[in-house]
C-alpha cells in the first residue's frame, strides 16, 4: 500500500535521534536546540529589524555587528544574560562601564521573560569559558545598546522546570508553556511533517487539497456530533465527525486524488480512547476441551467461552516467581480471571498444583500451536472472548515492561513498526439488542467481494473492506473501500441497519449518478505526532488543546451566554434538576482531530 | 512589504492566460484541458489499475496497450465514445465485429456519465479526422475489453451546458457540477495556489503552520459568532470569527512566524459583502465655499457636507451627452443627489445652465487641485460625506464600463494591480450613539505611534496601524500591528470602548507576561481565487458552498433535530410567533473563509 511508501521515509527523514528513550528527548534542552539550529532557513531575517536569530551565531560570525530580539531566559551577577528566541540561546555581556549605565539599567532591571532588543558585537568567549553543550557556546555578544520591548510580570511558576508543573497549570498559561523548547520542537516538527505529507501528495502524486464545510447536516447514528443552532427556528447545523460524506461526494464529482488536513469534531462524552486492544493471541480452546483444570472447564462450558494464550519469548530468563504472582494477582483483581503459566520443562512449574494438571499431550499440542521455544513462558487464561483478549493484551504489555526493566530491548522507540489490520467484520450485533446489527465501522464501508453472497443470508459473516494502520502498537489511521452502488447502499442502510435513509438521500442520489469505485484512509495526526516525538499526551503536540473534560483552561470556554444572544438562534437553556446534573457530569465532550 | 513579494510572482506563475476576458475562460473547455494536461504529475498512475489518464495520451503512445477509467461524456452513432476523467478527454472506438458483441453492448447501453473501464490499443486517427482543438485529438483507443463500473441514472440536466443552469440546481447537484471542467480547474488551481503559499512561507521563510481550535469562547462585541451548546447546562462554545486571539497568544508563546489556512465563521446575517467602497476622490469643498449653485450651497451649509469630484481622463472623447444624462439620472434615482459635469473648455458645457455658474476662478482652482487635462471630464457632487463617496465610487465604475465598451482598455484582467490602504482611524463614532466610540477594525489594533498622544485627549483623531490589501479594486486581505502593552490594551478596552474586559482577561494576562511586539495579515482566499480565476462568485471556487441564505442545498442543512438529541445539550427550541418569524427571515447566516 502506498501509505507505507511515504510514511516510512518521512519518519526516517525527520532527524529522529536513534536509540534514545522518550524520557531523554523530553528532558534534553540543548539537543533540541542542536536539532533546530540545523534547520535550513534561507532569507530568514528578511523583513525584520533583527539581523540574526539568537540560535544561529557561531565563531564564523566573530566581529559582526548584530541586532537580536528575544526573551531574557537567565541572568547571572548582573554581568551575563542569556537571551532566547525560538531558534536558540545566546549569551550577552552586560556592559559595566559608566557610559553604558542606561544599557546596564535596562538589562539588569528587566524581569526574566521580558522581551528586549540588543545590538552589539559578536566576540569569542575567554579561553576556558566556552560551553560545548550550547550551540552558540563559543561566542557571546558585547552589547552596545538595549531596548526593553515589553516587560514581564511575575511568572506564575519558574519557566525552567516546566515539565514538573501540573497539566492544568500548563494549559491555563499555555502561552508560557509554548515557550518551552519541547513545545516549540513538537509544534514546529508537526508543521514540517504536515508539509512533507503535502509535498508528497500534491507535488509527487497530483493529489488535490480541498476544504470541506464544517457546518453540515447531522449524520444518522446518534448524538456524537456537536450541534450549531441556526437563525431559522428549530434548524441546526452539525459539526461533522469527519468529512466522510464530502470525501465520497468529491469522488462522485470526479475530484480524483483528494486529500485534506481536516478537523473532526466528536462529542464523545465518556469515550476517551477509541483505540481497541490489539493482541497476538492464540486460541487454544481445542487443546483443553478435555481438562481437569476447573477454571478452564468452567469457561469452555459456556457458549462464548475460549481458552487463549500468549507466549513470552525467553520469559524464563527474566520473569521470576514473584512476577508471575503479581501477574496472577493483576488478572484476578482487574479482570476476575485466572492465569496459568506453562513452561516447556515440567521442572520449572514452581510447584503449582494446577499446572501439574496440564497433561503431556496438551503441553505438546501447545508447543506445536504456539511454536514455543525452550526458554519461553506461556500465559494461559480462559473466559469470555472479549475479556480474555483484553486481559492478555494488558499482560503482554506488562511482560514487555518487565523484560525492558531487565535490560532487554523489545520496543525500540526509534524503530517504526507498521501493521495493517484487515478482515474486520462488516457488522456486529448491537450490544443492547444482539439480534439486531450495527456497522462495525460505518455504514458506507464496502463488503469484502468474496463475502457478498452472505449479505442476503448471513450478514454477520461478511467481512468488510475496512483497514486500520497500527504504528508501534498504536492505531494511527484507518479507512475503507466505500460502497459505490446505490442499491447495495440502500439495502445495507434500510434493510440491514434499519436507518432512516431520508437523512442520506443526497448520498444515495449521488451514488446513482455515476459514482466511481473509491476508497481512502485517514490518519490521526495528533497520535502520529505523539509517536514521532515521544510525547506522553496528544496535548503536547497541539498548540491549544482542550482538557480531558473539554475545557479551554486558558479562556475558560465553554462559557455562559446572555439570554439575548441566544434569542436570534431560537433556543433557550433547559436547566437540569440537581439529580440530572449529577448524572450528566459523567458525560464530558472533547474535540478530536484527524 | 513581503506580501507583494510572493503574491506577485505567484500570480504570474499560475499560467494565467494573458489578455483573455473572464467570459472566455469560463466557456472554453479545450483550453482548460490544455492547461491541465501541462501539469507535471510524475508517478501519477502508481497504485491504480488504470495505466494512463484519459487526457495524457498522444501520438507518442501509439501502439501501446492501455487501460483507462472514466465517465462516458458523449457517444456518437454507437461507434465513437468520448471518455473523460479529471485529466481530459479521449476518443474510444466501439468494436463492431461479432466477437466483440458483449463489449459493444456495454459501451452502447451504458447511459451517459456512467463509469467504465476500457482496455485497448492507442491508434492514430484516420487522416483528416484529427481534432486539433483536443489535446488527445491525434489518437483514439481501439477497445478490446470494457467493464461497466457504475451506471448513471437519468441526469437532472444535460452536463454540457452546465453554466446555463440556475445556481440553485448547480448547488443541489454539486457532485455533478464538480465534474465540469471549470470547477475542476478552479478547485485544482486553488489547491496549487495554497501549496505555493505554503512552500513560500514554510520552505523559504521558516514559517510554522499551526492549527488553532474552532471551539472557543465568545469574543466581546456582539452576536456574530455561531454558538455550540456543550453538555454543561447553559455553557456554550463559540466558533471563532477568526483565530485572532490565538494568533496573538502564539506570538506571546514565542511561535514566531506563524501562519495558518484557517476557517473563519461569521454569522453575518444580512451583511452579504463586507467590502467597503474604495474611491479616489478629491475633496473640492474649499473651491465652492462661495458658489451660486444651489445644491452645492445647500450641501456645504451642513456640518458633514462636502463637495467632491472625480476626474474621467479623456472623457470628452467617449462620454456623450446621453451618457451624462444617464449618469445624472442614476445619481438622482439611487442616491437622491445631483451631479455636475465640468469641462476644461467652457464650450463643451452642452448648455447646462447650472454649469455656467461655475466661475473661471473655480474652474482654474479645480484644474490645479485635480490635475485636469484638456480632454478630461470632472464629475462633481455634494452632500453628506459617506453618501458622496459611495455615489462617486459607483460613477467611477460606471464610467470605466462605458469607456471599455468604447474600446479603451482600463482594467486588464490579466494585470494584477495591488494597493495598500493605510491610515485608517482607530475609532469611529457608534452609529446608534455618536458620542461613544467603537473600534474601526477591532480593539486589538495598535494606534499609530505618531498619534499616541491623542489617545488620552482626542481619541477620535488617532490613526491605527491597520492596513488593507486591495487587488484590482477588491479587498483581498487586511491586518494590523497589534497592541503588545497590557496597560494600553486595558485602557482602550475598558476606558475608551467600555467593553467587559473579563471576557478577555486571558489575553490581557498574556500581554503582561512578555508579549513581543507583533502584527500580521490575513488574506481572503475565496476572494483571491475569484480574482485569479475570473469566477463571478466565491461559490465557484469552493467545493461545497452554502447558498446566500446559508443553506446547503444538497443535503438541506441546517435541518431539524429530534428533541431527544437536544436534551444532552440542555437546550430547547423557542418557537417564534408568526410576526417574529417574518422579521427574522431577513437575517440569514453564512459561513466565510479566510
Amino acid at each position: 500500500m502506498h501509505l507505507g511508501a511515504w510514511l516510512g521515509p518521512l519518519c526516517r527523514g525527520l532527524r529522529r535521534p536513534v536509540g534514545r528513550t522518550p524520557q531523554l528527548v523530553r528532558g534534553s534542552l540543548s539537543r533540541r536546540l542542536v536539532l533546530s539550529s540545523r534547520r535550513r532557513i534561507p532569507e530568514f531575517n528578511s523583513f525584520v529589524s533583527r539581523t540574526n536569530t539568537c540560535g544561529e551565531l557561531r565563531s564564523s560570525h566573530l566581529g559582526q555587528e548584530v541586532t537580536l530580539c528575544g526573551w531574557i531566559q537567565y541572568r547571572r551577577q548582573n554581568i551575563f544574560l542569556v537571551l532566547r528566541d525560538f531558534h536558540g540561546l545566546v549569551q550577552v555581556i552586560i556592559p559595566q562601564d559608566e557610559s553604558s549605565a542606561s544599557v546596564k539599567k535596562i538589562l539588569c532591571e528587566a524581569p526574566l521573560e521580558s522581551v528586549v532588543k540588543v545590538s552589539g558585537t559578536v566576540i569569542s568567549r575567554p579561553p576556558g569559558q566556552e560551553n560545548p553543550t550550547m550551540p552558540t557556546g563559543e561566542i557571546e555578544i558585547k552589547v552596545k545598546t538595549a531596548e526593553l520591548l515589553n516587560a514581564c510580570k511575575k511568572l506564575p511558576f519558574e519557566m525552567k522546570d516546566f515539565v514538573k508543573k501540573t497539566e492544568a497549570l500548563r494549559l491555563q498559561y499555555r502561552y508560557l508553556d509554548l515557550r518551552s523548547s519541547q513545545m516549540q520542537y513538537n509544534l514546529r516538527l508537526r508543521s514540517e511533517v504536515v508539509m512533507k505529507m503535502r509535498e508528497y501528495l500534491c507535488n509527487l502524486h497530483g493529489f488535490v487539497d480541498i476544504e470541506t464545510p464544517t457546518l453540515f447536516k447531522r449524520t444518522p447514528g446518534g448524538a456524537k456530533e456537536f450541534l450549531v443552532p441556526s437563525r431559522e427556528p428549530g434548524k441546526f447545523y452539525s459539526l461533522p465527525q469527519s468529512p466522510q460524506q464530502f470525501k465520497q461526494l468529491l469522488m462522485v464529482g470526479g475530484l480524483d486524488r483528494y486529500f485534506q488536513v481536516a478537523r473532526c469534531y466528536r462529542d464523545e462524552g465518556s469515550k476517551p480512547d477509541r483505540q481497541p486492544e490489539f493482541t497476538q493471541i492464540v486460541d487454544v480452546s481445542s487443546v483443553f476441551r478435555k481438562t481437569e483444570i476447573r477454571f478452564l472447564q468452567d469457561a469452555l462450558s459456556k457458549p462464548q467461552g475460549k481458552a487463549k494464550a500468549i507466549c513470552v519469548p525467553e520469559g524464563v530468563k527474566h520473569i521470576k516467581r514473584k512476577d508471575i504472582e503479581s501477574i496472577k494477582q493483576f488478572a484476578a483483581d482487574q479482570f476476575n480471571q485466572e492465569v496459568l503459566p506453562i513452561f516447556l520443562k515440567a521442572s520449572r512449574n514452581w510447584n503449582s498444583p494446577v499446572a501439574k494438571l496440564v497433561t503431556e499431550d496438551q503441553r505438546l499440542e501447545l508447543i506445536r500451536l504456539m511454536e514455543i521455544q525452550e526458554e519461553d513462558i506461556v500465559l494461559l487464561t480462559a473466559g469470555e472472548h472479549k475479556k480474555t483478549c483484553s486481559l492478555l493484551g494488558k499482560l503482554r504489555l506488562q511482560c514487555a515492561d518487565l523484560l525492558e526493566t531487565k535490560g532487554m530491548v523489545l520496543r525500540d522507540p526509534a524503530q517504526f513498526s507498521f501493521l495493517w489490520v484487515v478482515d474486520f467484520p462488516l457488522f456486529l450485533p448491537k450490544e443492547e439488542s444482539p439480534t439486531e446489527l450495527e456497522s462495525a465501522h460505518h455504514p458506507f464501508t464496502a463488503p469484502h467481494p468474496s463475502d457478498l453472497h452472505f449479505l442476503y443470508t448471513e450478514p454477520e459473516k461478511v467481512r468488510s473492506q475496512h483497514y486500520d494502520l497500527v504504528l508501534n502498537g498504536s492505531e494511527i489511521g484507518g479507512g475503507s473501500i466505500r460502497i459505490h452502488d446505490a442499491q447495495l447502499q440502500q439495502y445495507i442502510l434500510a434493510t440491514l441497519l434499519k436507518e432512516d435513509v431520508k437523512l442520506l438521500s443526497h448520498l444515495l442520489q449521488a451514488l446513482d449518478h455515476g459514482a466511481p469505485p473509491h476508497g481512502g484512509i485517514a490518519l490521526g495526526l495528533d497520535r502520529l505526532m505523539c509517536l514521532i516525538t515521544g510525547a506522553p499526551s496528544i496535548r503536547d503536540v497541539i498548540a491549544f488543546p482542550k482538557s480531558f473534560r473539554g475545557h479551554d483552561l486558558m479562556s475558560s470556554a465553554p462559557d455562559s451566554v446572555p439570554v439575548e444572544e441566544l434569542r436570534p438562534y431560537h433556543i433557550q437553556v433547559s436547566w437540569p434538576t440537581e439529580a440530572e446534573a449529577e448524572k450528566d457530569s459523567l458525560n464530558q465532550p472533547h474535540q478530536q482531530k484527524s
